[in-house]
């Protein structure tokens, strides 16, 4: 971040006052420009004994195989983003939408959600951002072309929670905190 | 958003090709700036029969009770922006963190995270955010007197599970997105 978004003047690095970090700050309105962590939406959908993958066209990693998941949108719930994500790259409807994994990739400020959901029906195509989609067993996973390891570990856990019939939220720190808390 | 923060030229609105949305888009370095939810976590600590609450000391809601909450920064996991702000705030340490409330606020773009959790000691005090903070009871707190919603519905659904001994995640989408998936 160079300049100020709001009156386009320059920007320094500074801690403001009753802050405790350095913040984006405006030389001449004095605007603080906060930078938070994104979160990534999207579902795991499931038909019968297999899952519903894309073959993603774009960077990054395109032409690895993963799971309906993009950026969720301000104005939307995490829900709705999921549920909107599945739409975009798969042209596919889901329902009974529950959370699976909620995992925090600390490093590159990301949060994914990841929700389990019952695939409607078999009405489905690649979206703009997606090569192909295709339905896999556990044996036909692409498991050595999958795009991300967060993706690989969805599938691992819902095969491994599939064999006993419950599917409790997994939540996953990636990676530790670059500061973790001084208690 | 008027100027590109990183180049500092005048942002228009328009959608990217591939896109189906208005963006803000630099009319010199043609950057893409996207603008997504920020997620709020916290901690709803528990002492025996009691709940720790904090008196904000700022806006907004000033004056008013809230649980130890506040937007995640980047690099930080989700519960370890849970337990930064309940030290920031409250000066306190909490264990056994098990995520509790998820709620999307679609209107303000947020996703808000509340951890339950056990309060470690009695060593709390206010911190710079804080005018007070106290351990109340299920018939001592200040319903009227909560600074948000969300604060209230955590409250409300702890007490009530806390009858039934099970604490479920609760899900929940304060109001409908604006613009709901037309599926």
């Amino acid at each position: 971040m160079n300049f100020c978004s709001q009156c386009g003047a320059s920007i320094k690095l500074a801690i403001p006052e009753g802050d405790n970090r350095q913040r984006h700050i405006c030389t001449s309105c004095h605007h603080i420009h906060y930078l938070n962590p994104k979160i990534v939406a999207g579902c795991l959908p499931v038909w019968q004994d297999k899952v519903l993958l894309c073959k993603r066209s774009i960077e990054p990693r395109s032409g690895y195989w993963t799971l309906p998941a993009g950026f969720m949108e301000n104005g939307e719930s995490t829900r709705h983003a999921a549920l909107r994500e599945t739409r975009e790259e798969a042209n596919a409807r889901v329902s009974n939408l529950q959370l699976y994994t909620l995992t925090s990739m600390a490093p590159v400020s990301q949060v994914q959600m990841i929700y389990l959901a019952q695939l409607d029906d078999l009405d489905f195509s690649a979206g703009d951002e997606t090569e192909a989609v295709a339905l896999y067993s556990e044996e036909e996973i692409p498991w050595d072309d999958l795009a991300f390891q967060t993706i690989h570990n969805a599938l691992k856990l819902f095969f491994e929670d599939r064999k006993k019939g419950i599917f409790p939220l997994h939540h996953i720190d990636l990676e530790r905190p670059s500061k973790p808390p001084e208690n």
